[in-house]
Order: C-alpha cells, then sequence, then structure tokens
C-alpha cells in the first residue's frame, strides 16, 4: 500500500475518557473513531490489523477441523424464551420490535440459534461430531461501555459451537479447542495463558479463559512460570507451605502483648517473623453460625476459597466485637485455643504446617507464643490466596503473579442448551439423547486492544508481527524530490511485496521527524529509509520498532533482516 | 475438503412459500437455513459460496483503489434527523431503544454515517478523493420478505462511498467504479448488463445498476446485441424506425370502418399493416389538461416516457368518452387531424416518419388512409416503448429484451448528504466547498441468489467456475472398501489441492447415484469418480456440470482438463 493513496491520519489530541493505553492509542494512530457509546467505526488502518487478526483465528480454526458457517444477528425472541435466558439474559440483551410487532434480539451469543439449527439438522451420531463457527458482529448493550473497543458494545466475536453423541467426546473437542487456542495466540505474538475458572487443574476442568496478560487487565493470574499451570487468583490452589520454627524457648507460654492487636505489631514487638504468626479470623455463615479461619500471619484469606468453604454467597461477614467477645474470645486477641467449643476452626494448609506459633490467646492483653495445633480440633483446608514465590500446586516450578485480560473461552456447556430445546440424536442403540456442547469464544475485535496494552511504549503501538498493519514500512525521504530516490525507495517497495513482504510505502512527502512519529506510532515492527544520502552510500537506514539503533545495511543485508 | 468431515446436508421436501428456484435449490442444496421471516442462517455450504463472492468483491475493489474499512451496524438517530430520513426512510428502517432509552437503527446503508466520518476526518482537498467500503451485515425491514435470500431483511452489503473536491473528480471515480463492477461480474461468470438509472447514455447519467440476467428478474431490461448499451425498457430511448409506405392509392381519403375501432380491427379490415397506423390516445395532465399521444400502430405508448412529457406524477389518466366528444371526436376514432385546436399533439418519433399511414376520422364509423403529417401542428418525441429488434440508440446492434436481477448500483449523489450534513473541505483556493459524494452498492448475498436464477437446470444449481464452493469433487465410489481405491482418490484429492483447485473429496461411502445427486445438486462444476473399475484401466471417470457425456481420462488427460 502507498500511503499516499491510504487514509492514514494520526492525531494528537484524544477525549479526556480514553483512560487506557490502547484506547488512547488506537484513536492517536487513528484506527478507530467513535460514533456513539460503545460504537465505533474501523478505520482503513484499524480494520487491516482486525482482518489480521481474524483470519488467523479462522485459519486456526479451520486447521482444527471447525467449519466456518455465519447466523443471523437478529434473533427471535422464541428461541430465548425456550432457555429462559430472554428474562435471564439481563441488561446487556438488545431487545427490539420488527414492523410487525415481532420480538427479536441483536444476538450476543448464539447458543440458541446454532442449537435450534442442530435440532433441525442433524439427527443421528452418525453425523456427529460436529464443530461450527462464525465471526460476526455481536451488541451487548453494557451499562457502561468503556475503554473504547476492549468494552465496547458493537463488536467483533468468533463463537464456535461443537455437539457431541457423550460426554468423552466432548472433552476431547474441548482439548482439541484448547490446543487451537493456544496456536491462535502465540501465532498472534501475545504473551498469554489458559487460566482455569475453577480449580485450576486442566484435565478435570469444565472451563477455561484464555488471559492476554497486561497491566491494565481486570482479572489477576496466578500461573507457573516452568508449566501451563495458571489460575485466576481467587482460584488459584495455595500449597502447604514448609516453615520450621525460629521461635525461641521449646515451651508454649501465655506472653504480654498489651496494646498489639496486628499481626505486624505483635511479630515486632515479641521479634518473630509474621510467618511464624496464626491470625484467626471469626465470621459468619449466611445462616448465622460463627467459624474461625486460621492463615499464617504472611498470608491472606481468599474470600471466595472461604465462602466455598463455608457455603455462604456474597461478601464474606466477619463477627462483630460483642460476638466474639460472647464467645469468650477478645477482640485482637483471638487464637484457636479453646475457640474449638464454640465454633469449628478452619485451617490454612501452610498455618497447619507450623510446628510452633504465635496466635491469640482470646483475653486481653494476652498472646500464646510457641503453640501447637495439638489437641486442637480443625479441619486442614486451602483457604489463603496463593502469593509471588508460592510452589505452582501442579509441582512444576513457582507462581508468578500478573494481570491479564481475557479474549477467549472454552466452556463444556453439557446438555444444558439441549435439553432446554430438545436437541436430540439417535444414539448407536437408536436410543434419543440430548446432545453434550461444548462453546468456544474469541474477542476478536478485543484482541486487538488488548495486544496494544501488552505492547506499547511511550511512541506508540509495538505490534506483534502477526497483526501489525504492514510488516514493513519503506520510508521516501525525497524533500528536493528527486526521481531517482524515489524509484529506489518504489524499487525496494516493490521488491518486498514481490517476497510476500506486507510492506508500505510511505510516499506522503513528510518531513523525516513527523513519517517516523507516525510509523512509530501506528507500531510498523520494522523501518526502512530511502534518501539521497542512503543511495550516495549504497545503503538503507533500518531501524526495529522492538528497540535498537538504527543500522545502514546493503541491500542483500537488508533483505536478510526483513526475511529473517 | 473431505466431505465426511463436512456438514453436507442436501434435502428432498422445500417449504411451499419457496416461490422461485433459488430458493428452492438453496434450500434443497443446504445452503441456507430459516430462522425467521427474512432470517437466515448460512450453512457451511453456503458460506463458501458467499465468501468466494465476497472475496471476488473485496480484491476488485481493492484494485480500484478504493479503501476498506467497517462501519457500525447500529447508528445513532441523530445522524439520521440531520439528513431528515429518519422519517423520510419509511418502514424498512428498523429502529430501536437501548437500556438507556437511546434511539438507533440497524443500518440498512450507511450515507449518514460515512459522511460524518467525512467530516471529521477530511479538511482539505489534500486528502481527496477518497472511496471508502466495507463489506457488512445490513437490515431492512421488508414488509414482505420472501425469495430466500434474495429479497431477506439481513443480508451482506459492500457498500462504497466516494469524497471528491468537484462533480468531474466524481465522475472520474464513477467510470473507475462503473469499470470495476464490470470486471466483478465478469470475474464471478456471471450474464449481466450495467443499466442506467435514467436516459440510458452512459457518459452522462448519474445513476447505473447492475442487472444479472434471468428469466425470474423483477425487471425487464433492453440492451444491444452489439454494444455495452443498456436500459431499463421503461426508460429505454426508442429510435425513430423507418417505414416505407405501403398504403395504396396517393392520395389521402375519409375511408368507412362501420365498427372497427381498434388498429388490429381497422387493419385487417382496411387490409394494411399495424404499422402503417397511427393510434391516437387522448390523456389528461395531472391539472386536467387534455393531450393526444400518437405512436405507431405496432408499438405502446411508455407511461413512464408520456408521464415525463406531459409533467404528471403517477398513473396515465385517459379522457373519458364525453370529454373526447367535448373536443369534437369520437371515442375509437380518435385521430390527429383538427384536435390540434382542442389540445396539443405529442407524436412518436416513428409515428412522424410515416409518410402515409391510416389514422381516426374523428367521427363515428370513418378512418383517414394515406393521411400524411403535413398541416398537422404537433411535437415529435420520444413516446414509445421499445420492442425487441429496435436499433440500438447508441447506433450500435440491435435491442434485446431480458429480465434482470439488481445486484449493484453506482450512483452519483453530488453533495445531497455533505450540504445537509455539513462536511466541507477546504479547496485549493482556501475555500470550504461540500465534497461530492458518490455511492456504490452490491448485494453480495443476493448475488448468490441471482447466479443460481441464471445458472441451474433440473438437477440443481449449475455454478460458474468463479463462485463454485469447489471447483472438482472427488467422488470415492468404493462399496468392497478396498485401500487400494481410497488411497488413489486421496491421491488425485491432494494432487489437485497441491495445484491450487480447490476440490472437495467426496469420501461419504453413498452409493453412486445419492452421491452424483448430490455433487449435481450443489452444482460442483467438475466431478472426477474414482472406484475399482476405473483404476483397473487406469483411468478417472471425467463429467463436466455444463453438460456432456462423461469420460474416462487417465491421469494426465485428465490434469489438462481440470487446468485448462
Amino acid at each position: 500500500m502507498r500511503l499516499s493513496r491510504f487514509h492514514l491520519a494520526t492525531v494528537k489530541e484524544v477525549p479526556a475518557d480514553a483512560e487506557i493505553a490502547s484506547h488512547r492509542l488506537m484513536l492517536r494512530a487513528g484506527m478507530l473513531r467513535k460514533l456513539g457509546a460503545g460504537l465505533y467505526s474501523w478505520t482503513p488502518l484499524g480494520l487491516r490489523v482486525l482482518r489480521k487478526v481474524e483470519n488467523a483465528v479462522r485459519e486456526e480454526m479451520d486447521a482444527a477441523g471447525a467449519i466456518e458457517m455465519l447466523m443471523p444477528s437478529i434473533q427471535p425472541r422464541e428461541l430465548w424464551e425456550e432457555t429462559g435466558r430472554w428474562e435471564k439474559f439481563g441488561g446487556q440483551l438488545l431487545k427490539l420490535v420488527d414492523r410487525k410487532g415481532a420480538e427479536y434480539c441483536y444476538g450476543p451469543t448464539h447458543e440458541e440459534v446454532v442449537t435450534d439449527f442442530a435440532r433441525n439438522e442433524l439427527r443421528s451420531y452418525k453425523q456427529l461430531p460436529l464443530n461450527v463457527y462464525q465471526i460476526q458482529t455481536k451488541f451487548r448493550d453494557e451499562i457502561r461501555p468503556r475503554f473504547g473497543i476492549m468494552r465496547a458494545r458493537e463488536f467483533l466475536m468468533k463463537d464456535a459451537y461443537s455437539f457431541h453423541v457423550d460426554a468423552a467426546d466432548l472433552d476431547r473437542e474441548y482439548g482439541n479447542m484448547y490446543r487451537a487456542y493456544e496456536r491462535i495466540f502465540t501465532r498472534l505474538g501475545l504473551r498469554f495463558r489458559a487460566v482455569s475458572a475453577d480449580s485450576g487443574a486442566i484435565g478435570g476442568s469444565k472451563s477455561h479463559e484464555f488471559h492476554v496478560l497486561a497491566d491494565s487487565g481486570e482479572d489477576t493470574i496466578a500461573f507457573s512460570n516452568a508449566s501451563d499451570y495458571a489460575a485466576n487468583v481467587e482460584l488459584a490452589e495455595a500449597v502447604a507451605l514448609d516453615a520450621p520454627s525460629t521461635l525461641p524457648g521449646t515451651e508454649s507460654e501465655l506472653v504480654d502483648t498489651p496494646t498489639q492487636k496486628t499481626i505486624v505489631q505483635v511479630a515486632d514487638f515479641l521479634g518473630v517473623e509474621p510467618s511464624q504468626c496464626v491470625k484467626t479470623l471469626v465470621v459468619k455463615s449466611g445462616a448465622g453460625h460463627l467459624f474461625a479461619l486460621c492463615v499464617r500471619g504472611d498470608h491472606e484469606v481468599n474470600v471466595v476459597k472461604a465462602a466455598k468453604i463455608l457455603g455462604f454467597a456474597g461478601d464474606m461477614v466477619f463477627a462483630s466485637d460483642d460476638e466474639i467477645r460472647a464467645e469468650g474470645s477478645e477482640p485482637g486477641f483471638v487464637g484457636p485455643f479453646h475457640l474449638e467449643n464454640s465454633m469449628p476452626i478452619k485451617v490454612d494448609r501452610s498455618a497447619s504446617k507450623l510446628q510452633r506459633f504465635v496466635c491469640g490467646g482470646n483475653m486481653p492483653g494476652k498472646h500464646w507464643s510457641g503453640a501447637t495445633w495439638e489437641g486442637v480440633p480443625h479441619e486442614v483446608v486451602d483457604l489463603r490466596s496463593v502469593v509471588e514465590g508460592d510452589a505452582s500446586p501442579d509441582g512444576r516450578g513457582t507462581l508468578e503473579i500478573a494481570r491479564g485480560i481475557e479474549v477467549g473461552h472454552v466452556f463444556q456447556l453439557g446438555d444444558k442448551y439441549a435439553e432446554a430445546m430438545g436437541a436430540t440424536v439417535l444414539d448407536e442403540q437408536g436410543k434419543a439423547r440430548a446432545m453434550q456442547m461444548g462453546c468456544y469464544g474469541i474477542g476478536v475485535s478485543r484482541i486487538v486492544a488488548a495486544a496494544i496494552e501488552q505492547n506499547h511504549d511511550e511512541s506508540g503501538i509495538r505490534w506483534p508481527e502477526g497483526m501489525a498493519p504492514w510488516q514493513v514500512a519503506v520510508c521516501l525521504i525525497n524533500p528536493k524530490n528527486d526521481a531517482e530516490v524515489a524509484a529506489a525507495a518504489t524499487a525496494l517497495y516493490e521488491e518486498l511485496l514481490g517476497r510476500g513482504i506486507d510492506a508500505c510505502l510511505d510516499d506522503r512527502g513528510l518531513r523525516a521527524g513527523q513519517m517516523f512519529a507516525d510509523i512509530e506510532l501506528i507500531g510498523i515492527p520494522h523501518r526502512v529509509v530511502v534518501s539521497e544520502r542512503g543511495l550516495g552510500t549504497g545503503t538503507f537506514e533500518y531501524k526495529s520498532r522492538a528497540g535498537g539503533e538504527a543500522e545502514a545495511l546493503d541491500r542483500e543485508a537488508l533483505l536478510v533482516r526483513l526475511t529473517a
């Protein structure tokens, strides 16, 4: 593409509501223009990137045996009534009425439509498995659209749905899609993690989210530095840590801690590490029962795990000071001893491994030092949040923690939709069975924003090779309008195209500084300058967007560099 | 593609509301499945064809210098208010309200959005010309959706919009797009005509429709057999035909035609050709004034042309018998002579060329024979409809008449939208000017249906090469499940793929008759059978969907045939 014939329109000012880097940079680079709340036009530049993502997704889905189709964006209410989602889906479902008064929605997802397709189309197990996908515009009426295309209302999604005669075959295809997703994000050049949406063990899980790692991500992920273990930090399994005792003395004794209530205060006062202490929290279940939760002093109770263990929904509720005193303890000095008569005691794995520890004395101004778990009835559970450096629960490597942006999701739906909508096939025994279904989504447009969040600097976007609008920008610096210089730039540009390199020729006639700023802002991985000076020495100036100094390379060396 | 891993699902029964061939065949071939009124899912098979059309359109648009972008499908009411089309567009505009009560429509077209984009994006004539296009799902809330995808509510469209500093540049780009459209439809292998939406003269016209020729078309088109002249039959220019007199005698005389009122009756009675007669109709203008319209007896008054000449809107209104008598004439015996005192007389070009003719005598039971136009004040106009065999108005060839399906439209909008929405640029003199705009649409999904209307037989679809889901079907006939036969079919299939031929392998294990019926129904241009019998003689059975007998060809001959 010759940029003189393209519409490249970088801008300096971006609106104040562009809060995150990708939103600001997509506007500055001229990839997006806002039409309304959560509605964006993709400019020619933006669409080039979007199509690269789309094509990578399509090719890998095809290679994995999924078959592309295209369902309508407008879906009849009746189908959504069958699954109960017409009401349950909530405000994100954009409902509309046609000229005859019939009700529809603008599809935010297509489980109902594809299940209707399958129940009409599939009769026998012999037609299974079937995995169909589409790449299509979706609409979700976000209550607060923001972050540009990251949380837009209208967006481009790849959604796939697979149909199976039994759960084992669904499991097989789930693995197939999982691996296809790994190939897609690897090919796009993104640092990503597949995150289990429950326990984190890949084998048994029914759902994984694929996250692009970036500081601005909304989710926090723990992942191994030596395996593919990854989980949302709220769900990551925390292993039992060993912590040999460093406490002085050998006996358990009640010590004075007159005003020291927090772990840090107590540990400081007694001259021990917080990791040698046990922190005890008294919380209430939904039914009003009290529980004691014990974790090591350097750990935090994980509220999601606690909720699951105690069986309550929603936020954790702490016991009041009066409730604690009513059970014979003292706020700020709560410890496990003798509490077992008042409430069940749940002890985190790592806290339970402490041989001797400091804990509250259940009376004002007192803590135990050198205490042991002996004689304290308690249940050992996974109660704490993982921290960076923890051993990975799969036994391989240690955990790192990073933020992530969800860009993909694989999910085993089981027979939920097939049951609701009567989508059955005859099995080998001639018996009608509800089909097992999987669904597999990728936020195609969101990937573009997530990639920028992960890959940018103060000068602009730094596209991974697989997503760049062009691989190479040939910059023609030609203030004298010298025909020879122009011809050399054109010749190089055409040679690159001939070699299958996606190059653009910046023949807009800008000054070098302005041109380079544009090319860096829009994130082209490789920049080659053709100028009178270079031609004089038979060289081109090459610079990588990834960093490093500009180099003068002759034609051969340049081609080697660009085709490496 | 191996069909055993594809979802090919032909069906025998189609619903009674499938009125036209393309609708029936798309359902039978399993290309489409209905979701609701005017809403269709494209199955994997259907989508393969749709994507071939889409890609052909994209490549030719790119080659013509247009730049792809992507605008939202959901558009704010405010923009449509600016052009007045929120009300004026009518019931096809699907309006909707989001969760916050803001009003939108599902875009049936994008003039408003693209003009808004342009007014924000373009400042100077230096940024012009710009031609942007998108390939996108549109929605029109048809009051009576029918004919399958031909008149669906949700459909795929390519819409392009160009911006120019002046009308001359718009004219240039209009020609550029016109030629790109010719390339697109030629490449797709369709018989088509570009039809002027007004006079039919390409140079001066501001609008052309591109029609695929097919008997089921809704429009009737006249086109030259020797040039690219084509026009809607209502608008086609009718040239003056010469018709040397064959009337007996040399004098004008009043003859008795006691009960003969119609041209056929009079001509029969007098023993002359209808083409030697003049037919005179008395019609009323909107203001109630009477006019006489004269055409040759073998021609018909064209009501569209008459309306334009007389300046009335809507249907033609004939004068009543009383009104005719009030002007001194007689119903059934009306002729031009002496009528000039009562009303203006408009004479068609061909009627005016008659040297001597038969016409009404303006009194009961009387016609003139051997009359001439001498002494009758009249205006010569283009008043009749063209007929097959007329000379083409561009002087090259004669006219044929056929029915057509509109699949594309190029249109010079001028500054209509730019004026309404204040889309200006600074011209070379630094003066703000409303931009000149062109718009260029192609019904991508409609092309698929139109191609079938043009190319089908009793066995099914006959795709043009450029649109077929696959070029070649390799049919594996292997009732004994012989590994050698299967290997030979696979080897051939893979060789074709390796040569860049889009082939499928029908390895579904069907009986030959059923397989061939499927392959013919879905319209694959070339069929190759691999069977034990053929392998025995070292040949493959080749058959073209275009017709002809099956032939036994060896590998070399087959490859020559398929790569010809």
